[in-house]
Order: structure tokens, then C-alpha cells, then sequence
């Protein structure tokens, strides 16, 4: 077991980083328009002080942003050194001229900051189909190029400037440390809304893919590795924590995580390869990571009011649990009953006994336990109301955190999965604003 | 073009019906408890003068309720003579116990008009998880047989007796005529919510099925015809009208359709076989009546504002535009934009990408009609915005009642699904009343 000690910091926790974030206008609010909020920032900036190895992973959404296709492009060659990203347009479902400004978004990041050719890698958020105001960005570049520093304040900053109705900052940062080598890893994400990730190395759905956020997320890290094992962590890590979460079972065409890591960590920790013991140091700590910004992402969710740790064990195969964790995760009248407090358990196998996996009504148990807790409380075993009460239940289902617990009995596969419920507040939210013309796409 | 007449009656129009609706506090409030709303109808009895042909159409949830059990068996034989339906309590999830008295409420209704064994067939709809008050029950069955009528005032009470939070009865009846035959069809059915039909004869989910209602419908026809027209007939029937609608996306336990054909017609409707031309103007009718009433479950759907017909086109298979078209109606973000009148074609096309169905960015027609209209607004054309203004678009999406068009373009596939908006009233209703033991299941 490694020690991973959480510090502050986030992205330029780990040696050699340094961030921005500055307001540039995305949206062309113009002079004198819109609230402070809207004014707050909309550019971030991210780059290490030298070429660092890059993994990325990506939206399997067929209508994938120009953001998307240019970092799938530009990760395959497994360096880069800075990371631009813009909120309030997502350039997705822009065309040729999307793809033309993404590359010019990357291409003037380099410029600006004197890189070699090839070396940015660019992120978007917000509405869909409108393009990106260039000289809005252009000179928001060089302002964040300007701006650029690695106190916590200017990780803030590009924490901020990614955000859009995330009403919260999610950033980490942890130490972890080897056989006398340490290194640090930070992470920035913003999530909200849109949220069922099923991202890929490739872009491509693997055969057995979750289908369905914007989320965005960028980790540094000091520590050195190699771009193969890089992949390998990243994507053992997005499996287990961005790829097993829901807000509203939506799939954004922008889902991007990206990692660098520039290897200026002092003592020089250094995974040679997968099999180094290195790499398992290095797997827990991103694995970590990712899991508790993942977990961030959730619960500031659009009108989240409970955050439920969805368990279920006992099914055929892997994929059967992950379809039957999915099941009860997106349907609408669990994620309103658990709004309601509501430990309706009817409703739970009505949505498993939908779902593509198999189960045997006379066998499944549901409970509830607190996060974490093995201490579960029962409503059905084996298909039958155990002699829980129901205050004894309302009481389980009652606090904004907990795990529900779903055993098929009928095989040895689990899954986990992070879900969220469906409230008033999501529904006010997301019907829009139709006296604003901005309010088209995203 | 068979004339399709409709006429004053639902299911007592055809000859030889009658029905009746009691109330036999199925909820167990007992004596002064409850609203007036609660003390509403709950037990329905339709009952034939002879024995008729029947087919029936049941949930394929794994979780499927012991009426829906009991129907199965029984509708295989082909014959039937009695319909006994109760509201408040789905029977679904209540192991042995829920069989046995699935089968005591069909038998004790077989004692009570004197029926043959095995003619009487049973449903249920309402909270899951709790055994039927078998006495209350009783009593009903045993008022219910008194107060049988053919009066439309008799089918109304049937109608009402299957509500639950149906806000509206759903009952229609047609008259149709062929070469000097002529015969009646008359249905009444509940919807609301857990609303995704996906009904199969068996029960059993075909390779390619729809996934995901509590709905029941209850026909009655006085056509003579064989069991296994009758049963080819209903699957068309049912293929087109109640598995091709979306509530909420949940599926329930208890969905099922039965329809009885008696014979009684005068002059005689008789149709011989599926090749005879009369089988062609029954079909007609049934599915004419079949979509009629399934318009009037998502019309009527739990807090639904606004009525959407997905029209996807240019599918590579039916397979496909059937995804693209659940993919829609299914999005919580498109939903929810449904409910604000926003024309977000960016929440429909990353929907579009996050489905099964095979689509090209590129090619993706987006666009607005009046109900069955070919006058189409397209908001997108070949994936690219059109110069239809944000006002205009808003003018298209403002109606209750609207055509939404999508054309895939790269094949020639079609699908219709009839869809509903997500609003605040859905989840305020089903994010029910902890303080009140009863809500468990349902």
C-alpha cells in the first residue's frame, strides 16, 4: 500500500507547471453586457516548463467537437507541453471552419509561447454549433501567456476559467513516493451537466463500451513515464472512475481527460516501464486521482441533490453488472424517488428487470448502507420485503450521500457506479432560456 | 381505404360486451380514510355473452407481475370470456403468494358469472411489492358481476376503475365495413408514467426488441376471427402504436394489452384468415384504435406539456432509425429543452451520436413541422445550421404538439416514435411522499 499524501496546488503541484486563466469574451458578451458572472473567466492555460509525455482519452459520441479530432491527432505522437481550453463554446458541430479554428487555437498557443510545432493540445466547453470568436481568443492566449504562474492562485484561475454550470471548483493534487523517489500528480475538471462518459483511447467505442458529460479534465504529473504506460494507466483509471459515472445519461460530444507528464520530479521518479513496480505506484495514485475528481463531478452535478454509490454484485459477467448498475443509475423514476428520499425498491428491479442484463426476480437483494459501510440494511432478499420498517428505510435513503447495494445472486461479476438524482432544479435548469438566442446548441 | 367510423360506447360498442367499475378499497384506506380522489373506482369487470377468440400482448421486464404470468398461460389456449382488472396494487414482485391470487381473482370471477374454467383473464396495475387484499377483492368481483352493463356509462366506470395517475379517461370505438360486413372495435387503456412498452406475445424479448409502461388496454371487437389472425393482427397493431412510445423510458412489470373478439357482429364481420380482405380492413381498424390510444398515454403522460412525434428517416436499418429515434426521446437534455420550447439541435444531434445508430455528422437534417405536416422548418441541414432564424425556430418548437424531423441521410430506413417533454410536474410527482408507508413499489 502507497502512502499518497493529498497537498495543495492541483495542476502546478507537480514540478515544472505553470497555469492561467483569463476572460476573453467567448461568448461575445461585448462591453457593458451580461452579469459578473458572465464575465468570469473563459481561457485557461497550462504548460510545462519542457516537452512532456501526453495521454488522452475522448468521447465516443459520433458527433465528436474539432477539439476532439485535433487532440486525437496530436496524442498519437505521445509528446506535448501545454494544454489552451476555452469555455462557453464547445466548436462542436462547426465543420471545416471548427476544425480550422481548434488547429489555429493550438497553433497560435504555440506561437505565443514559443513551442516547436505540435506541442498544444486544446480543449472546449459550452454551446454547440457556433463558432469560436478568433480574436477573442487570440488575444486571450496571449494574455494567459502573460498571466502564466504556479502558485495555487493560478491554478484557481484555469480551474475557473474551464467552469461552466459547475458551481464548484473540483481540482486535487497528492505526493506518492517509492523506494526513495517521489512525484506529485494535480488535476483540474469541470463536469455539470451532459454526463455519462464513455471515453476511449481512440475515440472509437470499444464492443463492450459504456454509451454515454461535457467534462474536461487535465492531470499533470512530474513523475517520468513512458507514453505506452501512460495510456495503460489512463485508461485503467478512466475505466474505473470518469467512464462509471452519471449525472443525466447524456454523452457530450467534448469528453476529454488529459494527462502530462514532464518527469522534472526531484527525486526523479521514473516508471520505466508497465511492469516496473513504478508503475503500480503510479496507476494507484492516478487511479485515485481521477476516481475522486470523477466523484467531484457528480456531485455538482445540474441540480443534484444525493449522491448514491450504485453496488451491484452477483451478476454473470462483468458487462451484465455494469448494464444493470446503468440501468438503475438513468431511470428516471429512481433518480426522482431517490430526490423524494423514497426507498422504493419496486421501482429498482422494475429498472433491472428492463435492463439487458439477467436476473431472477426470487433472487435479488437490495439494500442501503452509508457510504463505504458494510453494515447494509435490507429491503429485499431473495425477492422478498425483509421486516425493515419503512421509516427504518426512509431513514437509509434519507441522507444526501449513500450506497445502495444490489446482489443478482446468480454469478461472481460486480460493478460500481456513480449516480446521481433527478430534481426540479436539473429540469429548470436545463428547459433553457428561449428569450436568449445564445441558448442554441450545448 | 376502408371508411373507419368512429362511434359513442369504447368498449361496450361492440356487440354482446358489457362492463362495469366498483370501488373495493383495494388501497385498504378503510373507513374515512383517504381523498375523495382516492376512493375513486378500482375494480373493472368486461365481460363477453360467449366465448371469444383473445390475444394478448404482455411486458417483456424480467420482472414481469403474476397477472402478466397468469395471462400468458392462459391466452395461449386462445379462448377467454372475462376481463377482471384492478388499479392500486401492481400484484408484481409478491413471489408464490402473487400467483395464487392472480389466480383466485381470475377463478373467483369465473364462479361469479358462472364461467367455465380458465375464461376469465386477470390485470393489475399500482404499487409493486404488496400482496392484493384477496377479501376487498372478493367483494368487488362479486359487486362488479351486479352491476355489469352495455351502457357507455358502464365502459366509463371501467375506465375509471384502471386509472391511476392518469389525469383523463383513454377510451375510443370504430366502427368498419367490408363487402356488406360490418363489425365494431372498442378499447380503454391507462398510461402515465413508467411508460417504454415493450411488449412481446410471449412475453419473451425478441433479438431486436424495443427495451422498455405500467400501461393496460383492454379491447373488445365483435369481428369474428381465429386466434392466430387475431394474435398476427395485435402484434402489428402493437408494433406500431404502444412499443413505439416513451414517457419516461421506464418499463414496467404489468404492461399488457388483451383483446377479445366474440363474433357477434351483425351482419357477421368474419375473417377466415390473415390472407382474407376482411383481415386487411380488421387490422386497419385495430391498429388504427392501437395508436389512437397510445397517442392519448404519452398526451397524458405524468406532467407532460408537449407531445413530439420523432420522425427519423435515411437509417441504415429500422434497427438503427429505432435507436436514433429512443435515443431522442430519451435524452433528459432534449427532453427538458422539449419542456422550455427550445429548438436545441445541439442536444439532439450529440444524442444522435451517443445512440447505436450509425450517423454521419455531415449529413444530419434537423428540422420542425405542424402534426403531420410536410411544410418542414430544418433548423440543420447536412449537419450545417440553416438561415431558419432563432425566432422562427422557437415559433416551431412553442406548440403542444409538434413534428420533429431527422434525416439521416445515409440510408433508407425509417421510424416513428411518439414522444413526451420532462418537466418539473414529472419529478415533483414521482419523487413521492415518504411521509405515507404506502408509497413502497409502484
Amino acid at each position: 500500500m502507497t502512502k499518497l499524501t493529498e497537498i495543495p496546488g492541483s495542476i502546478v503541484a507537480p514540478r515544472g507547471f505553470r497555469a492561467s486563466g483569463v476572460f476573453c469574451d467567448i461568448k461575445r458578451l461585448g462591453t457593458g453586457k451580461g452579469s459578473e458572472k458572465d464575465h468570469k473567466r473563459d481561457l485557461a492555460l497550462i504548460v510545462s516548463d519542457v516537452p512532456a509525455t501526453v495521454a488522452g482519452m475522448f468521447t465516443t459520441n459520433q458527433t465528436c467537437a474539432a477539439p476532439v479530432k485535433i487532440c486525437l491527432q496530436r496524442v498519437g505522437r505521445g509528446r506535448a507541453q501545454a494544454i489552451v481550453a476555452n469555455s462557453g463554446n464547445a466548436n462542436a458541430c462547426t465543420g471545416k471552419q471548427g476544425i480550422k479554428d481548434a488547429l489555429e487555437m493550438a497553433r497560435f498557443t504555440e506561437r505565443a509561447l514559443s513551442l516547436p510545432a505540435g506541442l498544444a493540445l486544446v480543449g472546449s466547453t459550452g454551446r454547440i454549433g457556433l463558432a469560436l470568436p478568433m480574436d477573442n481568443l487570440r488575444s486571450g492566449i496571449i494574455e494567459a501567456a502573460v498571466e502564466l504562474g504556479n502558485t495555487p492562485g493560478h491554478a484557481g484561475q484555469a480551474m475557473e476559467a474551464i467552469m461552466t454550470s459547475d458551481t464548484r471548483p473540483k481540482q486535487v493534487a497528492i505526493e506518492f513516493e517509492h523506494g526513495g523517489q517521489s512525484a506529485r500528480l494535480g488535476g483540474i475538471c469541470k463536469g455539470a451537466g451532459m454526463i455519462q462518459p464513455g471515453m476511449s483511447l481512440s475515440g472509437r467505442r470499444p464492443a463492450a463500451a459504456p454509451l454515454h458529460a461535457t467534462m474536461l479534465c487535465f492531470i499533470t504529473t512530474d513523475a517520468a513515464i513512458q507514453p505506452r504506460a501512460l495510456r495503460a494507466a489512463l485508461e485503467q483509471a478512466v475505466a474505473n472512475s470518469f467512464n462509471r459515472i452519471s449525472v443525466d445519461g447524456d454523452m457530450s460530444t467534448n469528453d476529454t481527460v488529459l494527462v502530462l507528464a514532464n518527469g522534472l520530479s526531484s527525486p526523479r521518479f521514473d516508471v520505466r516501464s508497465s511492469r516496473s513496480p513504478q508503475f503500480g505506484v503510479f496507476q494507484a495514485a492516478l487511479s485515485h486521482l481521477c476516481l475522486q475528481l470523477a466523484k467531484m463531478i457528480v456531485r455538482d452535478g445540474e441540480g443534484v441533490s444525493r449522491f448514491v454509490t450504485v453496488r451491484v454484485k452477483g451478476a454473470r459477467s462483468f458487462a451484465q453488472a455494469d448494464a444493470a448498475a446503468r440501468a438503475v443509475a438513468n431511470s428516471a423514476l429512481v433518480k426522482t424517488s431517490w430526490h423524494g428520499g423514497d426507498p422504493n425498491w419496486g421501482r429498482i428491479i422494475a429498472a433491472l428487470g428492463s435492463s439487458p442484463a439477467a436476473i431472477v426476480e426470487q433472487k435479488v437483494d437490495i439494500g442501503y448502507s452509508a457510504p463505504g459501510s458494510r453494515q447494509v440494511l435490507w429491503s429485499l432478499r431473495r425477492g422478498q420485503p425483509t421486516r425493515a420498517t419503512f421509516p427504518e428505510l426512509c431513514a437509509a435513503a434519507r441522507p444526501n450521500e449513500f450506497d445502495l447495494h444490489i446482489h443478482l445472486n446468480i454469478g461472481r461479476a460486480e460493478a460500481l457506479f456513480y449516480a446521481a438524482d433527478l430534481t426540479e432544479s436539473y429540469v429548470q435548469f436545463n428547459k433553457g432560456d428561449v428569450s436568449d438566442p445564445r441558448s442554441l446548441g450545448g
